[in-house]
This record gives C-alpha cells, sequence and structure tokens, in this order.
C-alpha cells in the first residue's frame, strides 16, 4: 500500500566514465532511469512510499532493473514481465560547449507491450494518494496511452491528486496518435501541471512568451480549459554552457505569482533528470508544505540533482532543506 | 577490392566485468561482434583483406562500431546505414559449472532491415575471392535471407568459394521462414561446409550419431545432397566445466577422414566467438595450407580464442602456427 | 509478514580486485555480508520471503547497507540503528597456495550494540515460520547471545522450525562468554544442525573423527544431548589449493545416512560465503524437497557460490537444480 | 634522525570515485592520512626531513598504511603497532552546493590505546628541530594528550619550534577530558600557533570577530596568556561553493600584521587536508623563509593540495614557489 | 589516394585518470598522438581523406597505434616499421593553477630512424592536394628534417597547399641542426602558415609584440621573406587558470585583418592537442569555406576539444558549424 | 647501512589488466621491477635490509619509481638520477597455450648511462654483507659491466658473499661485450651460483643435459674453473601451459646433491619475477637456514610470487614458511 503511484517505462542508461565519447571507451556505467521512475526513486529518497508500474523485460537486465527501484524502497509488486528486451538508451556526456548526446533503443521495447489488461489497477492504486505522470508514457505507443487514461479515471475517481508533466517530444509519438489531443484528454484528469510555456502553448496551440505577464496569462487560460488543474508550476533554466547551469522556480497557483532566486550550479556533474527531480521535489513539497516552500524545495532538489551521477536524486529532506536554507556553500557534514 | 566478403548483423556486447552478474556490477565492457563479422575480424588479423558488409546504426553506437571494424584493417567502406538502434546483446560469463547466460536485444535492430535493394552485390564482390555466411543471417529476417541467397548466386557465378556455417538456432527464426528449407537452398551455392552432424541432422532431416563412422556417412550424404559442397569440417568440443574444455577438428574431403588430437583449455577466458575462430581460421589455412593443414590450423585458432576477452581471435599466423608446431607450454616471448 | 528470520551483524567487505593484495591496491570493492545475512539473501535468492534483523550504524555507510539488502528483497523493517559505525572486513583473496587473509573490525561496531530491548521479537516473528542463526552471533557480545535467545524461545513457542549453524571461531569470543555452555543453551531451542563433527565435538567435548561411523555415532549423540534436534547436516570440503576445492554433503537424519557425490570446483571465484550458500540451500530445500534432494540442492548451492564475488549466492532455484540434474558441464544459456 | 616531528592517529580514508555517494558506488578509492601525518607528508615533499610517530593495527591494513608513509620518505621507525583495528573514515565527495560527508570509525582503533609508556620521547626526538601537534590528537582519548604531553615538554626543553594547530572539533572530546582545559595546557608547551579567531576564541573563552582589528587584538592576547608563542598564523577560506573556493593568509607576529591576495581556485578536485597543506607550508617556510614569504608559501601549498585527489599535498618546493611568484595561469611543464 | 598528407612521430601517451599524479596512480590511460597526427585524425573526423606518414615500432605496442589510427578511417599503408621502441610521453594533467607536467622518452624512438629513403614520397603523394607539416619533425633528427624537405619539394611541385606549423620547442632540437635556419629552409615550401608573432619571431630573429598592428606587420614581414606564404592564421589563448581558458582566432590573409570572439572554456578536460585541432579545423576549412568562415571554424574546433580526453577533437562537422553558430550553451543532442 | 646490495635497473612496467591484448586495452597498470630491484624488494619484505643502487631518471616518473622502492623499505640513498627517461617494458600477460609477449624500451634508458664515476662503492658497501648480481647488467652496456666489476671487487675484498644470477639473454649484449668472457670475468668475484645447467654451459661451452649425473658434473666443474664459487642452486619448472606450472629446486653444494619435491601452482596469477623470488629466497635463507633448508624457502618463495600480479614477491617470512611446512591447501587466515 504506497501513497504515490509513479508509472511509466524504465530504461536502462549506458554511457562512458567522465566526459568521454563511445569511440574512446571500454567501458560504459549503468543506471536504471526514465521519467516517471525517476521522479518515485526521488519521492522514495525523501522518505515517501512510491509504487512503480512498469512493463520490464524477463531476463538478468530486467532483474537488475526491478533490484535497482528495490534498493531504494520502491515497491515494484506492481511491476509485469515481458519477453521483450528492456528499452536502453546510450548517452555521451558533454562539457563546456559540447552537448550531450542520446541514442535511443526503446521502439520495441518491453514497455511497448504495455495494454490495459496488463495492470490491475484497483489493487495497484488501493489506498494511493497520488499519481503522476508525463508526457513521455502516452508518446511511446497507444497501449501506453490507454493504460494510462485508464489509470488516471480511477484516481480521479478515488479523489487522488494528479500531477502532469506533458512534455512534449517530437522524437517520440512514431504510433499515429495526436500529441495534441491525447495530452489534452489525460490533462482533464489532472489537477497540478508541471510545466511552463512552452508546454502549455503545445496543449492549447498558443504563443505565449517567457514574461512572468504571458505565464500568469497562459497559466489561467490553462486553468480555464482544464477545470481540474488547480496549481502551474514552472522550473527555468538558463544555461552558460554544458557544465554550468542557473535554475529558479515560478509559479501561478491561481491565487498569486510566485518566483524564486537562481540557484547557480557552477559544475554540472549530470543534467539528466534535473526536472524529474524538480517534480519530484513538488509532489514530496506539496504533500508537506505550503505552495511557495514547495517550488524552493524542488528547485533546490532539482539543483542538488545536478550535483550526482545519474538519473535520479539521491538527496534525502534535510540536505534539501539544507540549500533552501540558504546553505550553498558546500561546508563540510562530519 | 577485398577477397574476402563476410556478410551479417554487427551487434553490441555488453558484459560485466569478469565473472560478475549485472546485478553485482556498475560497470560493463562493451566489444562489438556478430558469428560473421568476428569471422571476418580473425581473417584480418591473419593478414587477409576482408570487406564486412552489413546494416548499422546511425547513431554514435554505429559510429564506434564501424570504427571497431576499422581498428582491425576491416573493410566497411560497404556497410549501409540505419535509422534503428543497432542490436545488442548482454553477457554474464559463467564458470566451472556455472553456465554464461546471453540476452538479446535485437529483433528490430538496424540489421533487420536489410533488403537486397541495399547492398550493390557487384560492386561489392567485385575482386573477391570467397564468401562467407551463417545460419545465423536467414534466421533473423526474409530480408537477410534474400539479401544473403543474392549476393551468393553472384558469388558462385564468379567462381567464389563459399563457406557455409549452417548453425541452427532455434531461438531466432521468429519471422515465418523455414529453416530448414532456407538452409538447404543456401547450401546449393556453397562450396564448404562448417559443421557436424548436428547440422548436417538439421538439414537433411537425419539422426546420425558423433561416431567417426557416422560423421563420414552424413558428410557423403550431404555432399550427394548439395554438390557444390566438397569439404566438410567438424570441430568438436569436450567440456569439463565452463572454465574447462578440450577441442579437436575433424574433416571428410571426399577423399579422407582426418582428425586433430584435442588441445586441452584449462583456465578460459571467454569463449564467445570461438566457433567463428574456427572458421576463420578454417577459411585462411584453405587459402595457404593442405586439407589437414588448414584444420589444424583452424584448431589452434579456435583454441588460443578461448585465451581472448572479446569476441574475435587476436592472434596472427605466426601465434597460431606456434600452437600448431606443439608450442602449448606458452613459454614467454621476449 | 516474513517467512523465514535471520538475525546477525551485517559487515562491509572491502577487498581489492582479483587476487592484489592491499599493498598494491588503489581500488578496493565493497560489498556487504556476514554469515547469517549471507543465508537470508540466498534464501531471497531463491524466491523465499525473508527478514533480517540487524543493528546498523545510522550514516550513509549504513543506508547502504540497508539498501544492499532490500535490492535482493530482503524485510528490513525491523532493522534497528546505532551511532556506532558499522562493523567491517578487509580481506585478500589468495589463490593457488596463497591463503586469503582477513582483518575484522567488528568489535566495537553498531551490532555490538544490540540488547534484547531493541528487537520486538512479537511483532518480528508474526507469521514467520523459520528462524535461521548461527554460532558467530552469540560470541561477539553478551547482548547478542540475550536478544538470540529471546528470539529462539519465541520461535519455538511458536512452532517454528530453527536451523542453527553453531560454528565455533576461537578470535571472536572475546566479552567472557563461555562458547561451550552458551552454543549448548541455544541448541535447546534448534531443531536442524548444520555442521559436523568439529562443531559437534566443541559443544559435547568428544573427540568424533570424519569417518562416516564417527558422524553417524556423533550425531545420534548429540540428538541425544539436544532433543529438539531431528537433523544433522554436514557439507564436507577438500581442498586441492586456495584454488580449487570439492564439495560434498552427508546427513544423519535420525533415520539413515546419506552421502552426496563430490562436486569439483576448479578455478574457484571467491570462496567466502560457500558456507552460508549451503545453510541457505538446505533451508530452503527443507521447506520444498525430501531430505536427500535437500541435501543436494544444499552442496550445489555451495559449489554454485563459489563461482561468485561476494558474500552471496546470486543462484535462482533453477540454476541450483540444473546442477543437482548433473548438468555441470557449464554451456551457455541463450 | 629527523627534524621534524610529527605526532598523531593515521585513518584509512574511503571514498567512491569522483562525486559518487556510497549507495551508488561499488569501488572505493584508499589513501592513508590524519592532520598530523598528512603535515608530515607534505613536509617531506617539500624534502624536509620527517618522522611520524603512531600507534598503527597490526594487519596487513596496518602494514599498508605504514608503507604509505615510507613511500614519501616519512621514517616510521618509531611507530608502534596494536591489535585493535586502524580508524577508518569514509568520504561522500560533494559539488557544487552538495557538501561532502565524512562518517569516522576511529573511536576503538589502534590509535586509541596510545599510552605514554608505548613512545620513547628521548629516542623519538632526538636530533629533532621542531615538533607539530594539533587539537584531534588530545580530543581521542587521555593518553593521546598525556602521550603529547609528555612529548611537548621534552621538545621545549630542547629548544625545539613548537606549531600547534589546536583545531577544536566537538564530535571527537568523548572520553571526558575539557577541551578548553586541556588546549591550554597544551599551548604553553607552543610557540607558533596555526589557527584564527575562531581557535583564540575557543581557548580563551572570547568573542572576537574576523575584523583585522579583532584578528591582532586576538593575537595579542593569546601571546600574552602564552607567553612561548611569539606568531600567529591564520588561514582564511572564501566558499562560493563546495567547488569553488578562495584562500588567503593573514598573521600577527608580535611585531606586524599582514595578509596575501586570495588565491581563486575556481575548479575544486579535494579540499580534505587543505588546512594541513597550510600548516606544511608555514613549517617549512619559516625553516626557510621570512614570516611574509612562509605565509605566502603556505597559502600556495595550501591551493595547490586543492587540485590533488586524497589527504596530502604532492607539491614539492618548486611547484608552491612558481604560484607563489604569481604564475598562477596553469602553463604546461614539458 | 588521399587528399591530405601528414607526416611525423606518433607517440603513445601515458596519463593517470583525472587529475591524478604518477606517485598516487597505479592505471594509465593510453592514447596515441603526435601534433601531426592529431591533425590528420581530426581531419579524417571531418570526413577528409588523410593518409599519414610515420615510422613504428614494429611490436604489439606499434601495431595497436597503427590500429588507433586506422580506426578514425586514416591511411596508414605508407607507415614503415622499425626494431626502435614507439616514442612515449607521460602526462600529468594539471588543475586550477597546478599545471600539467609532461616527460617524454622520444630521443631514441622507431621515428627517430627516419631517412629520406624509407618513404617512397611519389607513391605517398599520388592524388594528394595538401601536406601539413610542424617544427616538431625538424626538431627531433636529421632525417626528419630531410625526409621532411624531400616531401615538401614535391608537393609544392605538384601544385599541392602545403601549410606550416612552425612550433619552436628549445627541448628538442638536440641533433644539432639550427632551428632557425631549417625553419626558414623549410617555410620556402610552405604556403599557409598557421603561427603568430611568436613563430615569426623565432623564424625572423624580429620582436614583435601581439598587439594587432605588430600581428599585421609581423605577417607582411613573413610574406615578404617567404613569398610562397599567402596567408597566416593565429590562435590565441587567455589562460585564468589551468582549468579555464578562452580562445580567439586572427588572420592577415594579405588583404585583410580579421579576428573572432573569444570562446570561453570554462572548465577544461584536456588542453593537450588544441592546437592541433586549430589547424584542422583551419586545414578542412580552407578546403570548404571563405578565409574568415574558415578561422571560425578552427577556432570553434579548438574550443571543443578543450572537451575530450586525449590528443584528438573528435567532432564531426556538424558539431563544430553548432557551435561557430553561436550554440555554446551545450542543449542536449536526442 | 644495509646489508644486502642489489645493483641493476629499474624498469616501468606496463600491462593491460588480466589477459588483455593492448590492441583491446584502454588502461595500463604500472609497477616497477627489474631482475635485481626486484631480488631486493622481496628481501626486505622478509625483513632484510637492501639497498638498491641504480641510475633513474630526473622526472616524475623516475621520482615514483624511487618512492616505489621506499613504500617497501628498500633503501634508495644511493640511487643516482640522469636527465635519460626510464626504462620500461610493456607486457601483454598470455593464458593457457597463449604466451606472455614482452617488448622493451630499454636501450637508451636512464640506466644506460651508468659509469663506475658514478657510485661511490666504498659508501654504498659500508657494513654491506651480501651483494647480488644477475646477468642482465653487463648485458646492458659496458658502463654496466665495469660499475658492476668495480662493486664485486670491492664486495669480495670485504669479504661478503656475492650471488650471481648469471643469465644470459640473446636479445640484450647490444654494446659489442662478449657474453661468454664476461661472465666468466664477473664470476671469479662470486661465491653462490643461481643458475642450472644452461647458464653453465653458457659460461663454460659445455653441453651439459638436464640430468642429475651431469647437473653435479656441471657443477663440479663450474667450481672449478670458478673457485670462490661454494654452492651451485638451480630451480627447475616444468610448464603444462601458461596458466599452470610446476616448481622444484635442486642444489650441489660441494658436499651433496639434494632436490626438492615438485610445487604445482595450478592457477598462475603472474609469472614475471618468479626466478627473482627464488634468488631472493635463497639469499634470505642462506642467511638464516641450511642449504637444504634454503632451497626449500626459495622454491616456496617462488611458487607464491606466481600468485602475485607485478614483478615482486609480497610475501613475509611466515607466509613462505608456511608453504615449506606443507600448508599449501590454501586455508583462510582470519
Amino acid at each position: 500500500m504506497s501513497q504515490i503511484i509513479t508509472f511509466g517505462e524504465v530504461l536502462m542508461r549506458l554511457s562512458p566514465e567522465g566526459n568521454k565519447k563511445f569511440i574512446q571507451a571500454s567501458l560504459l556505467e549503468f543506471y536504471f532511469g526514465g521519467t516517471e521512475v525517476n521522479v518515485g526513486i526521488s519521492i522514495a529518497n525523501f522518505g515517501g512510499e512510491v509504487k512503480h508500474i512498469s512493463c520490464i523485460s524477463e531476463d538478468f537486465v530486467g532483474d537488475t532493473a526491478i533490484s535497482y527501484l528495490r534498493k531504494f524502497g520502491v515497491d515494484t509488486s506492481a511491476i509485469v514481465r515481458s519477453k521483450r528486451p528492456l528499452g536502453v538508451y546510450f548517452l555521451e556526456v558533454g562539457a563546456v560547449m559540447r552537448p550531450s548526446s542520446i541514442s535511443y533503443n526503446r521502439s520495441h521495447s518491453s514497455f511497448s507491450e504495455i495494454k490495459p489488461s496488463m495492470v490491475d489497477w484497483n489493487i495497484s492504486l488501493d489506498g494511493a494518494k497520488w499519481f503522476h505522470w508525463t508526457g513521455i508514457t502516452p508518446a511511446l505507443c497507444q497501449g501506453g496511452y490507454e493504460t494510462l487514461k485508464e489509470g488516471l479515471i480511477l484516481a480521479r475517481k478515488k479523489g487522488m491528486e494528479v500531477s502532469a508533466d506533458p512534455t512534449y517530444r517530437s522524437g517520440l509519438w512514431q504510433y499515429g496518435g495526436n500529441p495534441k489531443e491525447i495530452l489534452a484528454d489525460l490533462l482533464n484528469y489532472s489537477t497540478i501541471f508541471i510545466g511552463g510555456v512552452n508546454e502549455i502553448n503545445e496543449v492549447l496551440g498558443t504563443n505565449f512568451t517567457y514574461s512572468e505577464e504571458d505565464f500568469i496569462e497562459a497559466s489561467k487560460l490553462l486553468m480555464k480549459e482544464f477545470p481540474s488543474i488547480t496549481k502551474v508550476f514552472d522550473k527555468i533554466r538558463t544555461a552558460v554552457n554544458a557544465s554550468w547551469h542557473k535554475i529558479r522556480s515560478r509559479m501561478w497557483n491561481g491565487v498569486e505569482f510566485r518566483e524564486t532566486e537562481d540557484l547557480d550550479i557552477t559544475h554540472i556533474v549530470d543534467r539528466i533528470g534535473t526536472g524529474d527531480a524538480y517534480a519530484a521535489g513538488l509532489i514530496y513539497g506539496l504533500q508537506h508544505f505550503d505552495d511557495y516552500k514547495s517550488m524552493q524545495f524542488a528547485a533546490a532538489a532539482s539543483a542538488l540533482k545536478h550535483t550526482y551521477e545519474g538519473d535520479v536524486n539521491f538527496s534525502n529532506v534535510n540536505e534539501v532543506m539544507n540549500i533552501l536554507e540558504g546553505n550553498t556553500s558546500g561546508r563540510f557534514n562530519r
């Protein structure tokens, strides 16, 4: 009986150590990730009770993926298995002006077989209070969309909070689904919108700019179109280069606009999953703090994720609170 | 203008170091292989001029695969590229009584898109003298079978030698092709059969045993059914356990039966690709030696491969000849 | 609610890679182990529901130890935490005639603080069917002895099976307890004895030899002294050298003597925890098979453990059954 | 016969590579360190003749620690051995706003057994000119305090220079000693004070601020209370975050106040031991240069230490002088 | 038949991982490089057809060096072999204010045996359009100078473009040759000068400063002395410290002076070969773009090289163009 | 003041991990060795006081070499430095029937500059009791021969024991010296001959076989020719293959012939330096035991060396005595 439900593909991540390219490497580090499970693991690291639902390969690679989730205390009891291989992504980590590069092998992965009949949502959502989804899942396959929708319908019926990170990634969406329509369909069952003007423009077909005014207008319009949505949280990243970013957060909660200060990340270790760390911070925050502090917590969590290799934020609540309280000079913990 | 042509899928191999299982690993070593390209690289290491033809992913993983082939001097000019990902296999290396385990991710790989129209055999076979194929290629997809057949027809028309390693692996053959019929169809264009009674039984539907008599009878029957085949070479492996094997070779060349002594491999480093090393030794041998010495050379090459990590035999001709001359006690080369 | 309970110290194991000595190393591999938790993890790998009870340091090392147990699906909910550091052992893995060396740092570890008041046995044993203990726990500290005894009393009251591996290690037992008396005290609450004539001689003060007759006599005498014990299982190791052992198993179950064939482990990867793998195999076996097959299963499990780095047996039931069925030549699993 | 004596615990340092956390690591790098031996090794790297006195475990870990000291030419002939294990500390290296974390296992280490009777100070100090001590040693155990005091008394009797780095770390001091009294007691035998207003406030119970005026007043008061002290040297660290610091130095030598420019350390590799590198630079400097140049040398040495992994400064005198001469742009040495 | 010819020594580079010093390392990474082959490989990575000519040791180290060149598609058919060992250089990579250190073992290397009789320039230059040389080759040995000169004479006879990077490194030039005279002699056969006022001052014995005016004057004077030279390209590096540089480019092409903006490299990974990456970018650029865009391309290529470990620039043309178009914030490539 | 003197070249050893070839490696492990220093370090590991005399490069590689010797407690105070680079050897470790391969880069190394004027033998031999030399040193250069001879003359004048391991390696001896004459010249100053019939045949121009009779006859003849020689010790190696050897020892001490049993080394880790371990065992033995026990000790030491990576025997006296007492089954040391 877990309070927080995440649903989505688990991928194996393979990357050379440090900033090496594949052509100069002979060893690869591996982790397991995927936007929704990253959120789940990060919340589990905050002490949240998380269940991740997915379809994973029935081989030693899949066994290892599941044991990776268990390591962080994520409930894996609702995961189903498939004869197809686990999805994989290959990553070359950039530096300075050199971008990171990613190549996916996921189009016929174990998760691509997901079907509504494979998940028993009644059992899976028993006792749950929060459901988190992203725009990746409905982009992967028709079954992903349908299975997710079934879960969301039940979640709302049970009065659960539903957070949506409706990222639109154009390279996916190969199966014929219409992104705009499908994301809109799913937003009807969502209560917290984690995204900015880009995501709102994508769904509404609008052209809002990054300005504060536009962000507020866009948020209002979104809430009008999707009345179940009560709050919009946005993460703003300013990139000096691939090694140096600044992160801040802003929100419109229907009542007021708030924005945090920039957090300066001068020496990025790994930026994969920093958006997921933001979502995880927000979900944990909204269960424990007020909106503004939740947003601060989320930004601090996201900033911390830039200091960890791999897809997930390893920080616990104290470590995030420490940043939030302004202790960003990295003094020793003895 | 290469003398020897190999055609088949190139896979990325990923395995933990030493005898680790995935669940205890955090780093994976990677190599590139595939039964036909293993043969090609091994022959290139003997100094042969080899061209490998394949369809490889158009990403940094595929770039790295191609550069891996180039490293050994294999001609990669006829390789075509695809948007699909490179096939991958995951390997856990066993020890003693623990078997090695392999898990494949290849069913929708870049090679699975191969079509006759993608390879210009007239250009590719220009100046070539030998074509090597295996039972893996026609097992993967209809296009693999058809493209291969087109190549073989032209090869025979040009009077090239064609060696066949018609390994039958039941886990493949998912696309609907009939293994027995297809392998038989391709053997009609082959001149050297690299396989034993198992492979002959598979193609002819017979029940020959491992005995010398049966091997000779089986070979004769095979040559009768496929008159283009002039010689049959078989590698016999006796396994004490996963770490300790013995290898010997036998042949029927239409005239005489010969068999080599067992080579004792007391401390196996990696047994992947030892059959390919045998085939490579044989192909190189038949271009330079008589039948018996070729068979000895092939067995020694295969034995040496057990001492290298990865899919290919790194030995040069002198190193193989050294074994063939009985210097198996591993004295220093200074 | 776990069926099988293990109780004991969790140690961090630190060893150079391969056969290196500390003086030539700059990197250490680490695992977590300890004789009882090794048994627990190995049973969990067979699919058993296992809860491990221990006292672990409240720092990032302890967090990592707990996540290591969770990775294998072991229930860690009853673990208590302490301000003291986790116990550590350093290991140099020998080869051929060079023995492995171990150095411990455990005498003031977090587990050394264990007290009966720290474990709520009523909750911990709820629904449990089997309790496994070893002679290490009462050797470490008075609190270890007392806490264990309290658990055993309740276990027997609930009719649970209790397996004892009363290994006597003279280097421990620093706190003043009398090994012979304490082990005898605890055997009064045990039903399955996992040990041989050495362990019986230690407890009874006898001088039995390794002969079959003596083993039977010793077992009979043990059962007479400790009437709750119904079966005695012994593992016999013959060492050619540090890299090459043979393992077999024998038993006296009150009715008959049985003995298995030697399993020949020609290339040992790591022999730490091979006794624990035997115990785990036996416990799992006795829950699913008859006595003789259990003993075979245990011996096969122990043999397989020699092929894995680290303290635990990573094999699943199929992999052990495969050995038990005589497939010891290590053929590929594809 | 060494000129410079350091006395204190040697610890094994264990940390994952790069910025990894324990939970994501499988390998640990190890070094040996401890504040006093760090000073000793750094001075040895400058060419100083250093003898380190300690109590080290009598196992292969202790053997390796001793060989580590010898590697740098430190005289280990006065080290005594103990049955207890070597102290260990675990380190997770932070980045940007993420602090580094340390967990100690030292409270019952080999050094915790140190007693005055174990060190023959007459022999050990024969021919020595300088004794360096820190506030860590008397914080660890009564024997550490007493043994150190005995050494200091003799050192002063012989007219040796005595440098004190009376760092106060509240997490230590578990054995009941009164930090203020004990540190004051030991300062009576000291001539060079390496510390700032924090350390002075701790010993004198004052409340001086970081201002230049307060630093001078504090130093004067300290010298009045402890007339043997002739000079006070302070290192000031400004932290942008865990990856980016600035270091400068100031002093009051009874006559004048001097302060260096900030050295900007934009990409910290490892900040452990940078205070020890400062002390080492100062001790070496005061033996070869005037006060101001010594202070510059110390600051440059400390800055350089931030660019090395591990606990010690690997720089030689030329490399430090190079920084001191303003060559901080890191041009190649060919 | 390759279009671009590079000629010079291939060295093995050995360096500890990251910023480690040799004294703390136990593993070394190795690459192969050398200023001319670095240029060749970088151009091959842009898709250029490159042949590198050298003399390489006839052992497994030399075999590996050759296979390293082939990996990038460089034509190695004109390389000759020698009984002498391959040249080696050892590298400690600095950080912040700590400079990198290099130690060479090349004075009696395989390349030091090069003689005009060993290279058949008629065959080697068949079909070639561009010859690149540097001041390292004539500095190594008389045979290097003579062989190079013979090649340049023929190259000019064939109307090839000849780029010169007449770096003067005083530590070389041990064999007695006069640097000024020899470099001048070779510049008579060159058309593109890649170097700045330092290099011009060295050859002409002048004292020009870094000012724009002096650069133009120096270039004019150079072109007057060496009428075959038509363009001068200079790379300007501003070093904050060993980890943070800025790079820009300027030129005088006989008609106009142009200068690019600084590219800010805030987190250098490896600066070896960044000058060679500049030369490679320039050579590729001048074959495809106008002078100014070539200079921009070269500066961008050089900046990117700072983000790769090893001696060569792994970037392809698109990756360089991306920087040139101002995309320096390192956004993901998916 | 060291009792035992070794004199000879120190080489850096570079080899891929495990059984990898250079062409498949990207990392190399490094150690420092050389036949005489291997003997010295091994004796230091037994507790002997050893001084090694050599000429080592004046760079960070040489610094690291010297610190490597110091790590084992070898006195490095008599080592001289040179501008030339340290000698290097590259090693590929074979397995089973694949031999190990070595490639040297030493002909112009720092040691090749050694001259009698560089070593002050009066100071170096002060207080020494034993001098060990091998046939490698006079094979390298005239200065090696002359410097060694000067040392041997003084050693004999002082009544020191002189052990000779006159290995003849034909690949060396490039400078023009006559091996037979020079080795004979040096044997005139030697007292213990460590070598067998091969070495005797080389020096005397005889044709003795490996038989016991011939060994005795050869030894007698040798002692007649070189009356200072009192004992001959021979190590006999039987190679099953590169991974499996047997070692035994025999001697003629002027009075009796003795021979030990074969020690069976079933899983060789690294055979480099096993002859040096024999010599070291013998030298240590003859200082502490009778002739036969010395020979047993030497054989056990040599056998143990096969279980360590690197050039030297890491065993202490207890570990060797353990083998000598027949404990070759590799039981745990706890």
